[in-house]
């Protein structure tokens, strides 16, 4: 890939989370790397122009459920364990049609390539061709992430539950399948603890350890899954615990989606071991499951980042779930506890940007080096006195509360134009 | 007017919050006011023909203030008594300008019309010339709805404060000249009592009796709000019964926002006042204002309705507002009182046109006789794979979380097409 430029007005997340802004600049991108960030326009190389509109790192989408998209939006009348039963399961079970995983996904796909993300770690189903599909799908649309094969050996209905040797088996054979694909990896996802028999889990551990790949699964995200777990794993000391027991947390690079009501200890746990926490405000309170103690976590050293978690979650926009983090974190504050302050917009910028994409490598940020991945916005449909005194970090937040969940106007990834 | 029929997907509360659902057929209007729904293609009239799009009564915002759209979105920061004097007030005080009164009332004018509301009851300022200029102005767009001139005699910054007569007369003034409008009318607006002296409240509560026009105010928002009431007014029971004493609740038709944190004694008051309460769940998070105790209210037999409250509130959009309450009553059954169950997708469109249209007359639904308020929505947007399964209400819902605040494909106000 040669050397080109984009020219926008341009902002990204800095280290200490302040925000960096370049506006009417030309962000140079080689190999698809950023280079660097220009006042004037650079000579002898394509030049994209995107004036008046903002060019921010994308998104970073660290929790979601491809095969649940089709109903994001619905079907919210109930809590986690019922909500899976009644609706979540039969819909994944329906992956095993490699037909309908084709559709789908498609559809999927389409509005993932529309929406602000640019990055994602996801989870598929437990069925093996379908997830393949899905991570060929992916890598064609020129997107980057991990797309995980559910495991489910326990607990689960009898269309959606897998024995505990074929869920090894073909854990590793998506691993191996995966290895022709570029940009979309493997990562190990046991459902959670409820779906998993101890021989599966120390099984995902070891391949995890093996094949050297993350592992993803939920956390702490319900008052009733937890003491399910609890009488499942009676030897644990908490919910994370039972996952470090199996050798899930604390080995390999872990994300943990919604940690709503984590222990101290657990928190402990979670930073010694430095996992992600995919913090789900939109899933945490359509299902009824309550505000996590973001503001808490962050203070005590945890890597906090958002997601979308469709379809808990009912929508595919980041910038959602930005806005979203920014109004469960005063609820938080007004009725739980005010000794943590509520989020302010640079810290859910850095967490959607910055701060996932460490855990994929130089990935969320405009300095030199890092993944030359991106969005622009278009604030043209936004009308306001004031809009010309704005800074840039201000004309994001605008577009974030009015207009998130619009399909952005372009998206690179790894310097690749893939919208 | 003549008679015609708008052809789509029709659907409406009943009285009993249940939905009415009428697909692919004829809303037949005679004079402003819906006639009937019929099956068959009726003849001799016009047919808008809307096939495949959903129709529902027009959403009516009972709490917003026209003069803060400019900067709805931005500057939450703070909570409501240091945003009204950082941001608030002095944004209000450029309204003396006639001239960016007009540009600014254009703005959000235009973006009235775009959004899902077809009726209202909104704030303005001070300004008597710069109110009236909103209210001409929302007239000639067509919208039906009430402008409140408010008042400000105390504790409020020299340039955003009244002499009392001033005040007073200006009052009538206003309503005097609102005379000349059809269906934009007057409404006695304090802003809250902090801002008025007793003799305004007084003076205020009069006017209201000799013409026969509304009251809308703000109650019980923020904490720190009702301990400066208290102080104000020390031999009242609580805020709402400050209003009381002074005529501005029990006399005439009300609308009171926010009411987060109501005595039982307050929410008593409400229902035998027959307030009606603009509940704002995105102002009350943005300014952490808290959750309102909406089902409890309800249960208590009082009127509630929503609002968007911009720019406390970050979106003009009711279909938001209706998702949002949903999100936070769920937060609120989660993390404060397990005894009132959360929100249902019917009751907030119950709540966004039935209930709040009672307080205009025969608003707010599609049975015969009421008012041709209406709105197209345009969901060919939406992909998914169960989309034909889908009820006409289920695929409302998924508008709303999917695509709330995009600009509406037509609307109709009293039978008149608007947009």
């Amino acid at each position: 890939m040669e050397r080109y430029a984009i020219f926008g007005d341009i902002l990204y997340s800095e280290a200490d989370m302040k925000v960096m802004e370049r506006p009417s600049s030309y962000l140079i991108i080689r190999d698809g790397k950023v280079e660097g960030i220009e006042g004037e326009r650079p000579r002898d190389m394509v030049v994209h122009d995107y004036e008046g509109m903002l060019i921010i790192p994308g998104l970073i989408d660290m929790h979601l459920h491809a095969p649940q998209y089709q109903f994001a939006g619905l079907y919210m009348d109930e809590e986690l364990l019922d909500w899976l039963n009644s609706h979540t399961f039969p819909e994944e079970g329906k992956y095993s049609d490699l037909n309908y995983a084709e559709k789908a996904y498609h559809i999927f796909t389409q509005d993932l390539l529309r929406c602000e993300s640019t990055r994602f770690s996801l989870f598929a189903t437990i069925h093996s061709k379908s997830t393949l599909l899905l991570a060929s799908m992916l890598e064609e649309a020129g997107f980057a992430g991990y797309v995980g094969k559910v495991n489910m050996d326990q607990n689960s209905p009898d269309y959606l539950c897998e024995d505990t040797e074929a869920s090894i088996k073909s854990t590793v054979e998506v691993i191996e399948a995966m290895k022709s694909l570029k940009n979309i990896k493997p990562i190990i996802t046991p459902r959670f603890i409820p779906s998993c028999s101890r021989e599966l889990l120390t099984a995902l551990s070891g391949i995890s350890e093996e094949y050297d790949i993350p592992v993803q699964s939920h956390l702490d995200e319900n008052l009733s899954e937890i003491e399910w777990v609890h009488s499942l794993i009676p030897e644990s000391q908490s919910y994370a615990d039972a996952y470090r027991l199996f050798g899930l947390i604390g080995r390999k690079k872990t994300i943990m989606a919604h940690v709503v009501w984590p222990t101290d200890e657990e928190i402990e746990l979670l930073k010694s071991a430095n996992v992600y926490v995919a913090h789900s405000p939109s899933s945490n309170s359509n299902l009824s499951s309550g505000i996590a103690p973001v503001r808490k976590m962050m203070e005590m050293g945890v890597n906090v980042t958002l997601a979308t978690d469709v379809a808990g979650g009912s929508s595919l926009s980041m910038l959602r779930m930005m806005t979203h983090a920014i109004e469960v974190s005063k609820l938080y504050y007004r009725h739980i506890d005010q000794n943590f302050r509520p989020l302010s917009f640079n810290e859910v910028l850095y967490m959607a940007t910055r701060k996932a994409g460490s855990f994929f490598g130089k990935v969320g940020s405009f300095e030199p080096g890092f993944d030359a991945d991106l969005i622009v916005l278009d604030t043209s449909d936004i009308h306001t006195t004031v809009y010309d005194q704005l800074s840039l970090s201000e004309r994001l937040e605008l577009y974030a509360y009015r207009q998130a969940g619009r399909a952005v106007s372009a998206k690179f990834v790894k310097g690749k134009k893939i919208l």
